[in-house]
């Protein structure tokens, strides 16, 4: 079975986020009003597994080796089955 | 009143994603069965609006202007009113 996974990544609270204030220097020069951004990764991952407890264990298990830092970086993880 | 956006930005289907396929290739390395893997951006905004629809449209605005590169990139945007 084909199952997908939609994963955020952000810096966690307190973390200087370099990007997010660089985007948002440049909303308020094109005359947007103060906003305030922060900037992740929205990563999209599809693998085969058996059942979605494997494949959820399969994801979270990907996040802690490669595609989160999480001294600095939160995640979430959504799954879902795919036709 | 403040408002929040989540927006997620991601390449077109059938554009190549070089950041997708390095990551693909690590995960592959690392001993997980060839993954398909396709990388974005998540950002979130916050601002100050009259109302959610005024909301929607500057955040909106936000994408066209500046956030998302439409010719190879499209985008969802989740919005909020916050406490």
């Amino acid at each position: 079975m084909r199952y997908g996974a939609e994963i955020l990544v952000y810096l966690k609270e307190g973390v200087l986020d370099t990007q997010g204030k660089a985007v948002a220097a440049s909303l308020t020069r094109l005359g947007y009003d103060d906003p305030s951004v922060r900037v992740g990764k929205y990563i999209r991952v599809e693998i085969e597994a058996s059942d979605i407890d494997s494949a959820k264990e399969t994801f979270d298990k990907m996040c802690k080796d490669l595609l989160v830092n999480a001294i600095v970086e939160d995640y979430t993880v959504k799954v879902e089955e795919l036709r």
